[in-house]
């Protein structure tokens, strides 16, 4: 099951910020529709005024079997009616990251960078989805989409600047961070 | 870029065996090509004639830092003129295996069926690729693309036996293995 987010003139989710943190940003827009299909959607002619981008929601990469575990007793599901705060955040990373090996990729996800262990401080406050593009062909690797309530924003923010410092981050080659809040 | 297998009536390989090994087969057709293009093609209607296959030559999955370095030292590129013999044969595992974590993964792989250190043995004769398509909607999970030199048979077979005996092999659910000619 393919999930696209186009990002246009309609759609639920209001864009609060659209940022470029690293590499290409993408277009103002005003809203942001996030829908799901049982095959990819092809790439609309280029637009100044929308994107597109689509994932998959896979099994997991680099997770291990206690982590899983950790994991699926805190997190929080997508859809929480109190979670009217979202971000989607697509990343890229360096042709160097795709060509090390797996133990090294684990090794600097989590040993060096506690990805996984820091992000488990903020469940379930922070619900996350991880879809993967990179084999789709699509301009991003990944696509992060994280739902909270507008008083979690603090830890949302926390979390985004401790992944954003650590070893794992300097492979990023593009990011962009996009803030939503669901319209009343 | 994405690699698509078509069998039907047209193409450099000749399909000399097309066997279900495990679970729902491949229409019987004559001969096969082997296309790569930037965007995936779209499958097209059911046709009892002819089918197609599409995946991605992607990063290693499991492969450690070792591994990855003797498999580069021994690997022998595709298309060598003496390799006029192939095997395609694609996979889908269960949801069981996908439902495992990273290390309960690679233990059964390697450490369990020595996926990865039973391959190496038969470098360079039997060159192989990887094909991942799980994540684009494909009936397949994985593509394995086999070449080598007609003499080299017995070794190819003796691979695939080894792989179908070990405890990871015990996860597939569907395989089918084609074997081909490249045609005078």
């Amino acid at each position: 099951m393919f999930t696209t987010f186009r990002g246009g003139q309609a759609g639920p989710w209001r864009i609060i910020l659209n940022s470029a943190v690293k590499g290409e940003g993408l277009a103002a827009v005003p809203a942001l529709a996030v829908t799901q299909s049982p095959t990819i959607a092809l790439p609309l002619l280029p637009s100044t005024t929308s994107w597109r981008m689509a994932g998959v929601a896979s099994h997991v990469r680099y997770v291990e079997k206690a982590e899983k575990e950790q994991l699926a007793e805190k997190q929080a599901p997508l859809g929480r009616k109190e979670a009217t705060s979202a971000a989607l955040i697509p990343i890229r990373k360096s042709a160097a990251w795709w060509a090390l090996s797996q133990d090294e990729r684990r090794e600097i996800l989590e040993a060096k960078s506690h990805h996984i262990s820091s992000s488990l401080k903020y469940l379930p406050q922070v619900a996350r989805q991880l879809y993967h593009c990179r084999d789709l062909g699509e301009p991003f690797d990944f696509i992060t989409w994280f739902e909270y309530a507008p008083e979690h924003a603090p830890q949302f923010e926390e979390l985004v600047a401790t992944l954003r410092g650590t070893e794992e981050w300097t492979f990023v080659e593009r990011e962009v961070d996009v803030r939503l809040q669901l319209a009343e």
